[in-house]
């Protein structure tokens, strides 16, 4: 039987949707760089879904490009970004960030999350300190929706970093790579609206959520960025067949395709949620959204990794690791069940 | 009657081939980042057209990226890039090299190319130079093939300037965005083979050769970048879905896909300039690819630009500009002739 | 009477007879930018301290200019440095490492020292991870001796790091900016040959310990860094009249003056050790060195404050600061005396 | 006899008057970073010299650093900065602008200057180019007053480039390095109000002027910079005794000793230059500061060697070269004699 290849969440290609949609329009002409229609199009309707009808909407490749881009354009000389140490900036992103000249000041995360009051406490001591001119001065606060963790910001946490970020002048900027995962979860009470209010900056992803790949920024006030198109040309970031992310961009804000893409793994990672359960394996912590973490003994993991591609994602102690699933668009009932065999047969060749 | 859009090689999507590999392989599960079996194979396609089976091939999103992403890599601290002040890097990347710390010592280029006795006189110069350590040194060299101007180097042209670089110790690295047409055309004795063996790194440009998106770079000595895989995360320019690159380089470097879209390309460029002169007007370069450069009168221009989309280029003097038409893989002959027959209207209307 | 001026060890321009030196070779006319006989005599002096025949030396003029000079030419490309959380490249110089592009990876200190066991676990977990790839590479490990907070590392601390590093390709790189008061703390272990032994570079503070300014910059290896000199003048630290820091150090490595400046900084500090305990007050942590913590009241510091400037330290709880005194080789018996005189009638005051 | 030393302006020390300064004042206490009362005194001296009572006025330690810094820090993201292509910034700072991410936008020049059409032409190119947006914005414009070749620009000049510069919203900065021999020359109609009412920001070199070293950079209105002191510390450009800039800026503008300075070493240069064609020598190009440039054949030039230390400046043709001489406030009118004497012997013996 075939492997169940369940590392990651961008393992195949494009939504069937997205892909028809860019054969359709494979041999339109349009102008280069993201002045075409299609983008056009595909702005108009993430405006419309973020009740924002005057945010400027920029579409990027990936995720630590656009991380990248955005930080350093929203961010002032000798400014650094508050992260939380578990941030895909802090830790996964091979030093982008200071690559432009901008330390991370990463905060302790619970399950991937930043505190309010850690944010403040931050900010109280730095703008407090008579050394602050020797020091990086925090100018932004950096987020991800669901996190790396899969957790979600609920809408009364998120209103409150907003309002601490308020307070000390500081930007908010939300990572939404993952972002469908979020808004399709039913634990979930952000909206699209309330980030487009509650942020500065953020961005849809689209790699991770259904397409070949983009991710569309979107910055409610624009004039918070008047420069942005020449930055990202800059840091390379500027597709010439920009089209190609608009084209994209617009079918998965078609017929409500994003929130179904979403849903769907949700429904899937649930269903493997419960085989893991079934199978009497425990969750390595309490994630709602597309991704799925395992603890598991050194041996049973070495069990699984016969007919499952998974994820390390940390040792928990001498004995035991944890390791994460993910679920897609495109992750089937059928390969939910089949894990679920899979695990079934390792709990008892192990009583066995 | 529709306008003719000639502004540039990058207003298509994908050449069907290579759209249709991207279709037929869209729900296959691959691991990310490059690590899959279509890079594999489209990297090994590649060694072999470039005669080079140890070379290290990877694969990026844009012109401007890999080029920052190849130059950064290569430079060491305090060393600049000698470039032809026409460069692509001089002229139209937004500072991307500067961002990256690093010079660009732009020298002066004849119709887009450098001469290797320019590069030979400022090296000699500079190492030369009491001061020398106090400035910028020269740590690489940037061509273009085909240049900006669509010119060519030919295979003694660019032996002499190999010859340059490895007298000083230079990289010696070619952009190679529209290299297919170069390979295709007539006038060139410059094989892959003979780029591989005269630089130490290229790129095989795909964005305006064919592909959707895409550059696959080339080192032939790959111990010259050891970290390339992490400079690249870095700077924002590794493709989540790797795939996505190999699978069109793979079809591209198929049944001789490359070839056949270069060649494609300077026919109908080639019957453009057909039509230029057949009209009575003026090419304003002799550019043998895909590019057409054409000698314009103010009110000619204005009359063109009516029917067709067009690149300006630069003003000539006061009363005449030069604009650039751009064949692509896509371009059809009954494009060319129908720029013709707007050419002959406006040298017409102009006699009437 | 006077207040008393404890708030640091820069207060003061140069020990007299650095100034003397200076005065007395004014007029002398040399080359500029270190390539003069007294930054080659002050170089000689300080091979021969440090037993390191071989040794490049460089002469810089601060600490943070240093620190974000040698630490960027010593890192590749991707990879960070390791420091203590408390460290002065991770707190007080306003992200002059991040600025280089480099991240700061900060580890957990404990008295502002690192632990070789907490770099080996580091390092362990990094090399192990499947995602090193994605990550930020340690490529070297920063130390201070004295640490910010005065105390020391003890040889064998100091030789436990060196092995971690050299087990794991890191370079060893100590800041010495007081390191005057660390070679003559009778506590102290760790000789000039034994950092150049363990060390790949640092540097012996001239600022903080007699010189107006200065600092020289040690590199056992000088094959390590052969383009130094062009680093340091691309980084804005390369001084044009260079001789300035030769005659400097030249002084202060002449009949062991560099010695007796910190011994007379340490016998000040001791005696104001006594002052505030023979006061009842309470030392803040046991820093052996030329700095002097002390645990305050808030109303006791605020009483303080009107006799004797100190530095802010940190804040203890919520009715107890920590304030910092510091010895300099300007610091006289007396000083410390009439501090322990302030301190007593502050308690007398109190217990009134 | 001795050798005759004249390579450059920075082979002493300080003037004695600022070296008195220093000695009287070492061993007062001060705050550090120059928030003390030197830097205070200092700077109310330069703003009356400027006419500019509300200026900022920060002070830094070296001219590259100092360009490195104020450039940076007054460039927004993807700016550049327009330079004579013989600008110190442009040659001689080892990348040193480009290592902080901004391009030098390198205009022809004239004997060191730019001219104000040369500016208004590539700005309205720029700003007219429809690529402009993939392009490095012209942000500031930097000149030097003397030039690297010693000559002024005239008060009617540089009011053209102040002009050209509000016109397009760039800034203009003045690199001041050997200002005194500027403001003290005969033909010179350019004062420090001038500078301050034409420029953006400017530094008053110390370094090449009567200081140990130093640099005042002037801001006219403070409001421009605001984080200028952070922006120092990240660049490693702030000294920690920042009162010795202080002291010597002080001593610098007191009793006229600046202009003082720039008097005699305007003096030296000229009996240099009347000593050079006494001897029918030829000076290479008109240039009437403290720099001589004098035009030798190559047997000339090794004859010279023999005895006169010297900067090569150019190779003029295979049998030429061009040297320069420079006169500081310490060149003697019998060192301009003893030149006089070897150029005569050297002219004779060729003669002979």
């Amino acid at each position: 039987m075939d492997r169940l290849l369940l590392a990651s969440d961008y393992q195949e290609g494009a939504h069937p949707a997205v892909l028809r949609r860019l054969a359709e329009t494979n041999m339109e002409k349009t102008s280069g760089y993201g002045t075409d229609e299609f983008c056009a199009a595909a702005g108009d309707k993430i405006r419309a879904a973020c009740g924002c009808p005057d945010a400027a909407v920029h579409f990027l490749v990936g995720g630590t490009q656009t991380n990248a881009t955005v930080i350093d354009a929203l961010l002032g000389p000798c400014q650094g970004v508050i992260a939380p140490e578990s941030g895909h900036i802090s830790t996964h992103e091979a030093g982008a960030i200071e690559f432009g000249g901008h330390k991370v000041l990463a905060l302790p995360q619970s399950l991937g999350k930043l505190d309010a009051e850690t944010i403040r406490d931050f900010c109280s001591a730095f703008f407090g300190d008579q050394n602050r001119e020797h020091m990086v001065e925090p100018g932004m606060v950096y987020v991800s929706q669901p996190t790396e963790f899969g957790t979600l910001y609920s809408l009364s946490e998120l209103t409150a970093i907003s309002e601490v970020c308020r307070e000390y002048s500081l930007r908010l900027y939300l990572d939404g790579a993952r972002l469908a995962y979020a808004l399709a979860c039913e634990k979930n009470d952000v909206s699209l609206s309330d980030i487009a209010r509650l942020c500065d900056a953020f961005y849809i992803g689209g790699t991770k959520c259904g397409a070949l790949f983009g991710e569309a920024v979107v910055i409610p006030d624009p004039k918070l960025l008047p420069r942005f198109f020449t930055i990202t040309k800059q840091h390379g970031a500027l597709l010439a067949k920009g089209r190609l992310l608009g084209v994209q961009f617009d079918a998965l804000f078609t017929d409500g395709l994003y929130m179904e893409i979403g849903r769907s793994a949700i429904l899937a990672a649930d269903r493997m949620r419960e085989a893991v359960k079934g199978a009497n394996f425990c969750l390595a912590l309490d994630s709602p959204t597309n991704q799925v973490f395992l603890l598991l003994e050194n041996s049973e993991a070495e069990l699984l990794s016969e007919s499952v591609d998974f994820s390390f994602w940390e040792r928990r102690d001498a004995s035991h690791i944890v390791v994460r699933l993910a679920a897609s668009w495109a992750t089937t009932p059928d390969e939910a069940d089949r894990l679920g065999a899979v695990l079934r047969r390792i709990k008892a060749s192990a009583g066995a």
